[in-house]
């Protein structure tokens, strides 16, 4: 079974996080949602609390698959500036495991030097990343270990291209029926 | 400002819960999240646990101008069941004001009778449903102060939808594009 890890932090937009969480969850890929500070409870960028499954510490690129990062500026903000995260980002890295950033949050990958020369976010971010390799048109954008997406708006087709990517083909048809989801690809 | 309350119990399913708060609240509507039980945390279908704003008890339908119920079998066999939920759909309804409800939960609109005539769901659970009026083609539906909606893929677009009802056109365009929601009508 897949592992997940998602960084939660203080601003992190809720629809990202909770969609992605919840899919990969549906096609039974073992999430860890995980708090970046020492509060379980983070609160979102619209106000919503979720409660988180830990803390960061102590999570090491052995235990997980993937570091999967929800957008929303205040959230990127802090795991753009985060030891524990940037420092995980980069030793996956190096040892070509998956990374995956939606909305702002690639810009956290960019800080770390992890983020790829094909590479989506949400319109604008592009602009505070390096990299010149901004693709406008995919909703989720794949190149080597790295995947990146948009937004709100594509975050369910994220998820999905996540399941299709560790549970296969029939399961992500599946589930995209399951959640009426038609309009990713 | 309007007000719309969303009621949440154990099995909500967190995609349509957490859309409809945080698109609304991107909105300046007033979200008011009520635990149906005493604990403010509330447990989701797919284990992700959000703390609610306060409890349901003491809300009346003179305090709301919405209440929208998310969908999640567990969550909507609860919301069918509750007496201050039922009670309330039924003062709403009487008072001509605005209900809304995604996925299963339509089912609790029918249980206390206050389901329109035309009115969507998700697929099969319109069987569970005395009123004939299904519609399996629009990703929402409004039908006198009734507002439905299909499940977790359509969330955004009934969020969207309320947006559009209360804080105009506009408002509605603007949210659309910042959200990525170009697949709502």
């Amino acid at each position: 079974m897949a592992i997940v890890l998602i960084p939660i932090a203080t601003g992190f937009e809720e629809i990202e996080a909770v969609s992605l969480i919840d899919i990969l969850r549906r096609a039974e890929i073992k999430v860890i949602v995980a708090s970046v500070k020492e509060n379980l409870q983070v609160q979102g960028a619209n106000g919503i609390m979720i409660v988180a499954d830990r803390v960061m510490d102590g999570i090491t690129s052995n235990d997980i698959d993937m570091i999967l990062l929800p957008g929303g500026w205040g959230g990127t903000d802090i795991l753009a500036k985060d030891d524990k995260v940037q420092n995980l980002l980069k030793d996956m890295n190096s040892k070509g495991k998956d990374i995956s950033a939606i909305c702002a949050a690639p810009y956290a990958l960019d800080k770390a030097g992890v983020l790829a020369n094909n590479f989506t976010c949400y319109p604008s971010v592009e602009d505070k990343i390096d990299s010149n390799g901004y693709n406008s048109t995919d909703k989720v954008v794949e190149d080597g270990n790295i995947i990146t997406s948009q937004g709100p708006g594509t975050a369910i087709c994220l998820g999905l291209y996540i399941v299709k990517k560790y549970q296969g083909e029939e399961q992500y048809q599946a589930l995209k029926e399951g959640l009426l989801a038609n309009f990713c690809k």
